[in-house]
């Protein structure tokens, strides 16, 4: 027989076991002592975080939040990607959580150029969930693998407490084929390169907002969520694409920003060029919004060559209409230790003016 | 210009509109109207949610928590697996969430006999956590990525509001590469068939309930996390494995329960041959734990050829002194459409009892 002491309750049992080496954190703790809101949102903070810290620490070919990983096993070139998703409210005009855990996974392996396969799916339930509304995500992601074509071949169950999550959180990972050599990234991307947007921007994240808050608008604005990975396959097979990103968390702006902080490049855009629906402009009018910065689902940018941009065109728009070549890239005026490359806008009065990225999403948990 | 209504809040956004056909839920609501912690707890509310919601939906074939799935791309033969983290608290002795997210996959990803390669990994940070927490979890996965020889290739970042999380979430997923030819699970496994355990078991239960409870014991149990794709990869070489499993929630009771219920045969265990600590059994008897059912990280149990047995127990041996071969697998005497497959223990003094699957974990939220 044994004994056993009952001592009292640790607050946080965490600060009086050390597991790891000391090793100072290198997110400035007097700063940023703890997580923010703004470190999940697709801005600045996020970028300081993966780099300072996630990049710093697994390597700097490490994919994080954008692209997909490529690997080559036994000759074969794959694509690896994962991405949870935390939306709230779980069901929106045009979508809901479980084909937005689809989508945001296949597009992330499009966006590498590969053909999406196959999907693990893992979800962390909060206790007292509505099993009917566990019933209705499952068959929307049954509903929308089918749609992109994908098959999901692995699984995982949680259940953490009330209170402790928020209804249903859902993880998928995926792999993907990739058929060509090139490499598409940020780091092929050239001067002179022309950029085209697969459609309007801005209805992913007014449909979750007005979904959130009760707004009802002239139109129904429905998420433009949806799998890319038809457009982006018959683009490659007729246009040499140098770089594709989907445009999620923080919106086109971001996405463009991200691209010419790692390609060191000027990215200049048309003001008058980009697509934004009447019902989406009206919308981010009235609440304050900048529509370059609202989420995405369904939409991306892709860089080819400027000689390619009217077969590029051409072919996006077999998709959707509204697709646009929306600007072009130039060399990087004055790269410094803060600031490696930038994005600018040609207003339609023929002013132009940085367009920045932000501290974080103007709106949280989108995604 | 365009109007824009405010309409009162709705409660629940999600009843009001309609994504997906009706088709009844296949988990009869009047008893179970709600998710329970127990749907996540490795027994057999999870199974029913399992076989009755998931594998109805996704197709017979998906594996869903354990083992990994078998893919073949381009001729080369993948395992592909996910598992999310919940434990609480985060720091336990012997380990902590970011060790544990490692060890788990690959060991999952070692249970189809493959040779863990590639992990992804994502975050759902709750705001607030201290940046401190995230670094010593970050830097514990580094290192316990480095030890199971994986390499993490891309990430994700999700922040959730104050009070929607718990801290930090983890989900990983991991790809392997196999070797083999032959299809290691519980289909493959014979009558006569050796069953061999990999180590003593009981050890993660015990240690988080100390951590969670405050309770310190004559000495102090660690954690058994560790990866086990060494000794399994080892076996391999030498005797021809049937089925593999890691013991996680439900503990070894559950994981032959899953095993016999898959395979309809009964597995027949001695009760003395079965490795518990002297500290496991004493914390057991004092909290009323049976140490069967308490949850394991890295142990697991392998069903070989009786023939194979000396040879497969001399292996296991060199990683672990506490291997055994715990019992073996018999004809399944009267199948039935309620129950396939049953696992017995015989005490020391002779008598033989059911070992049961219970209908959740004895402790929620260990992994």
């Amino acid at each position: 027989m044994m004994a056993i002491w009952f001592s009292p309750l640790q607050q946080n049992p965490q600060q009086q076991m050390s597991v790891t080496p000391a090793l100072a954190c290198p997110i400035p703790l007097e700063r940023y002592p703890h997580v923010l809101m703004a470190h999940g949102g697709g801005g600045w903070l996020m970028r300081q975080l993966i780099e300072e810290m996630f990049l710093a620490t697994f390597g700097p070919e490490l994919d994080w939040q954008h692209d997909a990983a490529s690997l080559t096993l036994a000759g074969k070139r794959l694509a690896f990607t994962t991405d949870s998703y935390i939306v709230t409210p779980l069901f929106f005009p045009g979508g809901d959580i479980g084909s937005l855990a689809v989508h945001g996974t296949v597009n992330d392996l499009a966006m590498s150029g590969a053909r999406p396969r196959y999907l693990s799916l893992s979800f962390i339930l909060e206790e007292g969930l509505p099993m009917e509304t566990l019933w209705r995500v499952v068959r929307s992601i049954q509903q929308a693998a089918e749609q992109a074509q994908v098959r999901i071949v692995t699984g995982d169950t949680k259940v953490v407490d009330r209170g402790k999550g928020d209804g249903i959180f859902i993880n998928t990972a995926g792999i993907g084929t990739l058929a060509h050599q090139e490499f598409i990234g940020p780091r092929s991307v050239q001067p002179g390169d022309a950029i085209l947007l697969s459609g309007d921007v801005g209805r992913h994240g007014i449909a979750i907002l007005s979904a959130r808050a009760g707004l009802t608008f002239e139109t129904t604005i429905e998420s433009d969520s949806a799998p890319v990975a038809p457009a982006v396959l018959d683009l490659m097979n007729g246009v040499c694409v140098h770089c594709l990103r989907d445009l999620t968390r923080g919106g086109l702006a971001s996405a463009l920003n991200e691209i010419a902080h790692s390609a060191n490049l000027h990215l200049q855009l048309n003001a008058s060029a980009i697509p934004i629906g009447n019902a989406v402009e009206g919308a981010c009018e009235l609440l304050g919004l900048d529509p370059l910065y609202v989420a995405n689902e369904g939409r991306f940018i892709a860089f080819v060559p400027d000689a390619d941009a009217a077969q590029a065109l051409a072919c996006l728009r077999q998709y959707n209409q509204a697709a646009q070549v929306i600007g072009h890239v130039l060399e990087s005026s004055s790269p410094n230790r803060f600031r490696h490359g930038q994005v600018t806008l040609k207003s339609t009065l023929g002013a132009t003016r940085v367009l920045d990225l932000l501290s974080g999403e103007q709106l949280p948990r989108i995604c």
